[in-house]
């Protein structure tokens, strides 16, 4: 089973629909999947950005917000617009990669929709560990080790391969051979090409 | 029978499937299309850009151009990268515009070929030439047209109603109840829209 990583960032928009829809994608395909949360920020500072690229060019932003409501609309997902927008996702993706890989696509979802379908702060600490509660998880250890010194470098190495991989935005997949695929409309086809090219390299051994 | 406005710019290297894929597209939703040329240069010098965005992000950049091989590779379509990127579409977009409404999409998918297929240069009178009588159009009196100062006007005028329906970038179809949708990859959800609004409209009158 070929796996392919999920790379989101709480904070971007269109991460919201594509961690709402990957798992069933992805299992319909018979393709493992590796929940990757990283950080856009220091990505987009490196492009010379210090906000959301909504915000910096009014245009792409309107178009986005209205794009996002047909894409919720038609997959029947609740939307609100996070205020203030882009929320600050740091504590929540330590959180995130603190926790056990088992849990961490459950959590992902509880922040997608506490944010976007409900409006909540999700750099609350108090959002968190409701949150982490929701999930069976007990909040307290966690909210302390998602803060602790090897956390926060695992952030730091994740967000730093991103880069290296040349992910250009939220969401994306990576395949094993190396394609990236951006973008809530390329799940379909960037889990389609792991498949097929899982297939084809059963064929040559 | 709904009509959709397909908006395409010929520097921009998505508008080169969506201007292959499109009418058979439209044809097979019942969606009558009216293609507009325009500039993007204008729209995006107000957004503070003065190259293709491609250009300005690298990681945009080579994300694009490995996307667009892997989208033309699925459909068939030869792509090469035109050198220089982005071409000069200021005097195709007027050749685009002087010629008759029956013409255009004809020209306009040989202007993509001619630029992504085989790398020919679009901004050369000579190239332009050549497309016109390929298309059965005498070249002579249309670049002459296309030049005078009525046409030039025109093509402003279309510039700035892309600016004025918020268009984000290229391609992109607009709805008669006010829709943008950005991309290639948006143009069966354009198509399906329209219709659907269509239909709607119908029931209520």
């Amino acid at each position: 089973m070929p796996e392919v990583e999920f790379w989101c960032e709480f904070a971007s928009t269109y991460s919201y629909p594509a961690a709402m829809r990957i798992e069933a994608l992805a299992a319909t395909r018979g393709v493992a999947l590796a929940w990757r949360p990283f950080l856009l920020g220091p990505l987009f500072a490196a492009q010379g950005w210090s906000d959301s690229p909504f915000n910096l060019y009014p245009a792409k932003g309107r178009y986005m917000w209205r794009d996002l409501e047909r894409i919720c609309g038609a997959l029947g997902l609740p939307l609100v617009r996070p205020d203030p927008f882009p929320q600050n996702s740091l504590l929540a993706a330590r959180v995130a990669l603190a926790l056990d890989d088992a849990l961490r696509p459950a959590f992902c979802r509880a922040v997608y929709r506490a944010e976007f379908a409900e409006g909540r702060p999700i750099d609350s600490p108090a959002t968190l560990a409701a949150l982490l509660a929701e999930i069976g998880v007990a909040p307290e250890p966690l909210l302390r080790r998602a803060v602790e010194d090897a956390n926060k470098a695992a952030l730091k190495a994740q967000t730093a391969r991103a880069a290296a991989l040349g992910l250009p935005g939220a969401p994306c997949l990576t395949t094993p051979d190396g394609e990236v695929f951006w973008g809530n409309d390329r799940l379909e086809q960037g889990l389609d090409w792991a498949r097929a090219h899982a297939a084809s390299e059963k064929e040559r051994t």
